[in-house]
């Protein structure tokens, strides 16, 4: 804890404070917009945009980790909470804290009792899927607000408005840098100041609303934002804890996956420049107590946002302070007057949440997928359509099902070769990649895959083939050269293997079995049950069975 | 369909018929039995014994399967209907049948989608445990049954039936086939003998109860079972699709499961006569037009039952005729008068039901699994503890959970090892097992794991310590000769790592690929980026590097 704080070197506190305030005027558009795709009230972002990264300060491990609201867990929080009450409504406020509060929980939990590794559930192309179905439904849940009305009955000035705030951010984000890079800005500082179009958009829009009086016009805004820090509070609603279980746990997932895909990013990055490990653990903690932060202080579900932890990393964030200072800045405008956010045109939030959950698409997964394994190409784009036509919660316990359904097909189909012995020399080779010498009454099979329950009917089936292939095969021997483990379900397998093998007069030996595995395999029965031999390699093998007149 | 009609060959035709008629005299104490672990009146259990055989004759693909009730599926019927009908009542039976329809539906689309992959789900320690669970389960079911009251309120006459039929059973099964061998019968036809203990049984105790007028004292008899074939109807109750679609779900995976194990465990013991090939798509075929039957004539859920299919098998029975007689049997019983049974008394029923389900208790596989693979013990023990304190239903989802998981915790600790040269050869081997040479230069890094998104975190913590141990290290290469595959996640943590080690000056190189992980990678960006090369052999690695003087 607070590691980085004892071991502060000097030289980084430039970066710390010059991210800070960056993130901050991130965050003051970004807190306001996902409060809203959440179905709060835009104050709500902000404080929770105050003491989660405090607390992740204090227990996580990642310098430059930006804690807040984010895009995804708030469309997952709207989606629970949808069912139970009405936005806006001081129910729906409260049920927002105490799912923070159990979905913090939920991570505290899993980080305490180390079951970081569950992170390994999650494949890659599903994840993707998992956030193009949720970008798309995020920037689909804004239409009516960026259109001032129902797509089909828009509201011509609000229409204005958002179009030319989504021209304005798409524009900036394809020439931002290079602009600020023409009027004298480093590379690096042209780069970060691009990322601060949203705030530059949203000031320009409150005064263009002030000055046109847009807001008399029938141009939503979003009006007063009740100034002060908010109130440490723990408001819970009993009879609500059994239909929040379920969501926290999958929000607690969701989080502990973008929180750690963006702290990894990240640490790889830096890898060259100061040594900082992910402890997942560790992390899960940290975000974890972060979430309970928001709950006791008004706001809502969070998470390490990947963008805003870029940013903050490009910007020179290289401890927590950075995070330290972007709260402390977000608490400092809190307190000061905040009339000035009311003439805040909605459909200008509308526009800014579009533009960054598109950035988010990124198709190259999926081109990637497709030419690399159909099925995770497959399992990417199952997830998205999951998400979008059932739901972001169902879109999660899907994805897992993919990621698990799509590993256990591939480990389903081992492959398995007969090898032939190189004629004159002592290896041996699949037969259908190289001619190779065979002997009818040895049958030499190599499985390239570890033997566990979900291959062993497909290893059983066949062995069978073969042996109807080969009717004059005695001996089977298999090569388990590439068998790294051996599961309790596949010793059983091998155990009935051998007998049956045994009552149709064909010997089962095991041949260059792995030093790992044969040291499982010493105590176990199969050893004593095996009918034929354990050899040390094929050729001794072939040697004693081919050349065995017997 | 009908192949094994058309291929008839005369010489099974006695096996068959014997096989019949033995497990007709099974099938009528335990369809009683059944259907009150079900919840259902007796004669529900028999009408289950008659269409389901026939459908699957007519589709199945194992000689020998006996489809029918069976504890678990019965117990697993009991769990779903219990919450939405009382037990007994006309709705709780269409209920029944609604639910067999439903999970008929289940693994009818299963075998027409072909997903028969999926029974690869299940490891065999979490099946036992499963098996373990719902046995207790349903021994502890019965006890009130068989006491004739609650445990501590127990019905004298009804108890000493109750334990001389256990004990009864008990000593059949221990001394029985012996006492049989003793006065002449061959050793086979002794064992088959003895498997009739329960009919014996029944038929004694409705002697005792009609001579000693026990129904007249308070022992609960099974009373009037109506005679007559079933009607063909399929009565459904609107309003209850939802609730029983889950549990139809489940019912269908754990009916497959069972069904695929018992038909898996026959066709190995019989491959040395004849070849049948388990054709898993049509199994599931076979047995959900059987439950489709079931629904239709008045039955529940049925499956493959391993015990009655094991003495199908030993009786004789090589086709599907032996199913068709057993049911044209227990037709022919319903068809007569029925009285004869009315005087049956439940605790008697109850004993069967005990000692038929603490015989498929099976410490074996535990005991292996303790010794062999400690977590696959702990699944085990999980899922019998979570089937007998959280119900069968959540049993199966939480099996499911830890067979995956444990498989997941497993392939996310890779072996990984540091390669060391034996002096003078080509040989490189784990510098922990083997004393070799290394070069501070060049990192030889082997994993014994196919890569995927499970172990990326592992391989990459490994990769980062590795580098850590060895600051000099320029070169980094990735023996892959035990990786059998490289899913999209892996490809994608592939390419990072190549570009953050070039980030840090140390240079990416892969050596011993495989064949068919090679030709997926060839297509793909990874080739292209790699910062180093790719070497055939460790051997050409460490001379193009170690002796290199870059």
């Amino acid at each position: 804890m607070l590691d980085w704080l004892r071991h502060y070197r000097r030289a980084d506190l430039p970066g710390d404070v010059g991210a800070g305030i960056i993130v901050a005027m991130m965050m003051i558009p970004q807190g306001m917009a996902y409060a809203l795709v959440a179905g709060l009230p835009p104050v709500a972002g902000l404080y929770a945009s105050i003491a989660p990264p405090l607390l992740y300060a204090l227990f996580g491990t990642s310098g430059a980790q930006s804690v807040g609201p984010m895009a995804i867990i708030a469309l997952m929080t709207a989606s629970a909470l949808g069912p139970l009450a009405v936005p806006g409504s001081a129910l729906y406020g409260m049920l927002a804290g105490q799912l923070a509060l159990l979905s913090g929980v939920v991570l505290l939990a899993c980080g305490l009792l180390r079951v970081g590794f569950l992170a390994n559930f999650f494949s890659r192309p599903v994840m993707s899927g998992f956030t193009l179905g949720s970008s798309i439904a995020i920037a689909l849940g804004q239409l009516d607000t960026l259109l001032g009305g129902a797509p089909l009955a828009p509201h011509g000035p609000s229409v204005l408005l958002g179009a030319g705030a989504i021209a304005f951010l798409l524009l900036a984000r394809r020439y931002g840098a290079g602009l600020l890079r023409r009027v004298g800005l480093t590379p690096g500082a042209a780069d970060i100041g691009a990322r601060l179009a949203p705030m530059l958009l949203v000031l320009a829009a409150i005064l263009l609303v002030t000055l046109l009086h847009l807001d008399q016009r029938g141009v939503r805004v979003i009006g007063a934002v009740p100034s002060g820090l908010p109130q440490p509070a723990l408001p819970l609603a009993d009879g609500y804890w059994q239909a929040l279980g379920k969501p926290a746990l999958l929000i607690g997932f969701m989080n502990f996956l973008i929180g750690m895909s963006g702290a990894q990013a990240l640490a790889l990055k830096r890898v060259d420049q100061r040594h900082e490990k992910l402890h997942t653990n560790r992390e899960l903690v940290g975000i974890g107590l972060a979430n309970v932060g928001s709950a006791l202080s008004g706001g809502f579900p969070v998470t390490g946002s990947l963008s805003r932890s870029a940013v903050n990393f490009a910007a020179g964030a290289r401890t927590q302070l950075a995070g330290v200072i972007s709260a402390l800045l977000l608490a400092g405008a809190l307190v000061l007057p905040t009339g000035w956010l009311a003439p805040l045109p909605l459909p200008v939030l509308a526009a800014t949440i579009i533009v960054a959950v598109l950035g988010m698409l990124d198709l190259g997964t999926l081109r990637t997928a497709w030419h690399y394994d159909r099925a995770d190409a497959l399992a990417l784009v199952a997830t998205g359509a999951g998400v979008l036509l059932l739901g972001v919660e169902s879109g999660v316990v899907l994805g897992l099902v993919l990621s698990l359904g799509a590993m256990i097909w591939r480990e389903s189909r081992p492959h398995i070769a007969v090898l032939g012995r190189i004629a004159g020399t002592e290896h041996f080779r699949n037969v259908e990649r190289y001619p190779g010498e065979t002997e009818p009454r040895v049958l030499l099979l190599r499985v390239d895959a570890g033997l566990f329950f979900g291959n062993l009917e497909a290893v059983n089936a066949r062995v069978e083939d073969e042996l109807e292939a080969h009717p004059q095969a005695r001996h089977l021997v298999l090569v388990l050269s590439a068998v790294n483990a051996i599961d309790t379900s596949a010793l059983f397998g091998l155990l009935e293997l051998n007998g049956t093998l045994a009552n149709r007069g064909v010997t089962l030996h095991l041949a260059e079995v792995k030093g790992p595995v044969l040291d499982r395999l010493r105590g176990s029965a199969l050893l004593q049950a095996l009918s034929g031999r354990l050899f040390l390699s094929t050729a001794n093998a072939w040697d004693a069975l081919a050349r065995d007149g017997s």
